[in-house]
């Protein structure tokens, strides 16, 4: 038995945890000091009504033999696959029902579609990086090639014609950094890609997030579809981080070799796969109805009202930051040079304020600090204020 | 780019489809006839009423924000691994609390645990066979052996000394055959495994169809903590086809050169996986406790019946079958040496029976048929009655 030793060159991410015990520690040490936590990446809202009511519908449908479901198609009920199909057709992107895959999420599809490729593909991704992407390509031995990310260019790394790649990452409005590509920027990305014969892995995760003068899908170029598939999930659009329910879309126009890579993925998930809980698939479908989309908006206009708030503040400091707009996390440049970890501790210790170190991220990370927008407004506010106080000294 | 070739090395499976479209071009030839479906592997009973309920109370915790659920634990939740632990402790076998994985199906992490292991490792499959086996192998490439399960052992291939393998699969209660092994049968299958520095990756989906003499759990086998991975599911136990849960134990004592595969599972999980609903792990734990217990023996008690009625008439009939005791499938030799399709098509049209040819899982299948005991008390009678009048004349 040999075992996959690719995963011993995985570098163990102590980030997250040596968060939590920092903030462990320094609450054991100060139990009367009030922590405000805007490091975390998960939503705080509950379900809207409109999911709540389709979810108990659903459990009751399960409840009664004539309307029991069993085993459902792996790519998702026609239900959901519909809704999503008339999503992207609000957005002027036409879509077939079967170039739309429903998952349990955005990071399962994310690793696992790089099943249907070859492990001798050289793999692009940008420094600073959401971890996942780079650890699923350890995992089965890719070479993997970094673009800088940094303040010069915004967090928008654009192709350099002079590196080749095969699969190239792109996620945005970014997570960690939120900055976000416009159209144009994309195109330049997709004739890249098309020169290089590559594949863009087109991570959407925060698309609901976007406004007026970004791209939502890069499906919006209509030449993406022969070089590109998009992930998305219902995790930030509807607070599905527990319930767990994502999307892929994988063209059919999309072939290498002459071999179409919706009919590879078709495959894996058929095999690999067996489709999402009806009950949670119920969930999602409501999050397009009319009145799901005026509830979801309602959720969404909260968090955008908090990077709003944290954006405002580091505008009034003078303090360079990108995301914040078209984004629910606020990438910023911490002050007078320090660095990432410092800035941590200076915040935690001083004004109780939890953000995550951005060296976490990648080697451009360091300097820079990411803080989140999915808290409650009265916790945002209350620290925005202390970081205001404490900076403006 | 190049793409995973292997994919193209996959036999396309035809079996299930060309049933469905026999079956409709019979039902559109002979609207009325009263066609009776034994053929599927899914279960038809609704979910139990503690299922539901733990459900409803649930989706009722996701609507409010002081008991809302963001991410939870990509490995399940300590509730319901306290659950499938406490089910192990029940009969005998004890298991530490990360040793347990809660998933969303046995066919997602029968595929996804391979990601773990090396591509060049040698693959033992039984003939006939569930065709993920094969399938997630032959996409990554690796080499597959097959032993023969045929009626000279009761279609329970024992280890063949003289052959190699690094990774077995072992599903018992089996699918398709429902031969179950005896826990001493498996302890030959565990010296076989440590001889040869194999790992078994034990399929347990049917163990709740277990009675007295043969195997539940792997680990019934001490020494196979050292051996083996096992994957299990609520799919059958508690009807959960289209709920999706499932889970997979892999024991600390897994250790191949020095390196823990518990480790590295924990690794692929936490990287390419972000858990299981909470919503459904609360009805999966619903299942265990006092009341659930009762209510998921009442329905399986069902299915077991059904088994047990077409058992009988196989007995009346004189014709040989493995399965039907510890197991919802029932495979039978078709009658004068017929071969699988024809007794098919004798069974459509003749008596408006639908099973599966056995031959649409391996070569040992040709000749055999399953039937299964998933549809209701009626429909298994009325079947078993046709049966019995078409083969006696």
């Amino acid at each position: 038995m040999k075992l996959n030793t690719n995963y011993l060159n995985l570098a163990e991410s102590y980030l997250f945890s040596t968060i939590a015990k920092k903030v462990n520690a320094y609450q054991a040490a100060n139990p009367d000091k009030q922590v405000l936590r805007l490091g975390i990446g998960d939503v705080t809202l509950p379900l809207a009504p409109v999911v709540i009511e389709a979810m108990h519908q659903a459990v009751d449908e399960m409840s009664k033999k004539e309307t029991f479901k069993g085993y459902g198609p792996e790519q998702g009920y026609a239900f959901l696959k519909d809704s999503v199909q008339g999503y992207y057709a609000r957005m002027g992107v036409t879509l077939e029902g079967d170039e739309i895959f429903i998952s349990d999420g955005a990071k399962s599809d994310c690793g696992n579609i790089l099943d249907i490729f070859d492990t001798d593909n050289v793999v692009l991704v940008p420094d600073p990086v959401y971890p996942v992407y780079v650890d699923t390509n350890v995992m089965s031995g890719r070479k993997i090639l970094y673009m800088n990310a940094n303040a010069e260019n915004g967090f928008l790394p654009m192709p350099d014609d002079s590196v080749h790649a095969d699969i190239i990452y792109i996620c945005s409005p970014n997570n960690p950094t939120g900055a976000a590509y416009t159209l144009d920027q994309l195109k330049v990305w997709v004739a890249y890609a098309k020169k290089n014969n590559a594949v863009i892995l087109y991570d959407a995760a925060y698309e609901c997030f976007t406004g007026e003068g970004v791209a939502r899908s890069i499906f919006q170029i209509e030449e993406a579809k022969t070089c590109a598939i998009e992930i998305c999930s219902f995790s930030k659009t509807a607070g599905f981080t527990g319930t767990r329910c994502g999307y892929t879309v994988v063209p059919k126009a999309l072939m290498f070799d002459g071999v179409s890579c919706n009919k590879l993925w078709l495959r894996r998930q058929t095999t690999k796969f067996n489709g999402v809980s009806y009950i949670v698939q119920r969930g999602a479908a409501a999050v397009f109805s009319e009145e799901g989309e005026k509830q979801i908006q309602a959720n969404l206009a909260i968090y955008q009202n908090n990077a709003r708030i944290i954006a405002q503040t580091m505008d009034e400091l003078g303090i360079f930051y990108t995301g914040g707009k078209h984004s629910p996390y606020i990438w910023l440049q911490c002050p007078n040079g320090m660095k990432s970890w410092d800035f941590f501790d200076l915040l935690l210790n001083e004004i109780q304020v939890v953000g995550t170190p951005g060296s976490g991220f990648g080697k451009n990370g360091e300097g820079f600090f990411r803080l989140t927008a999915f808290g409650s407004e009265q916790t945002t506010k209350e620290a925005c204020a202390r970081i205001k106080k404490l900076l403006s000294k």
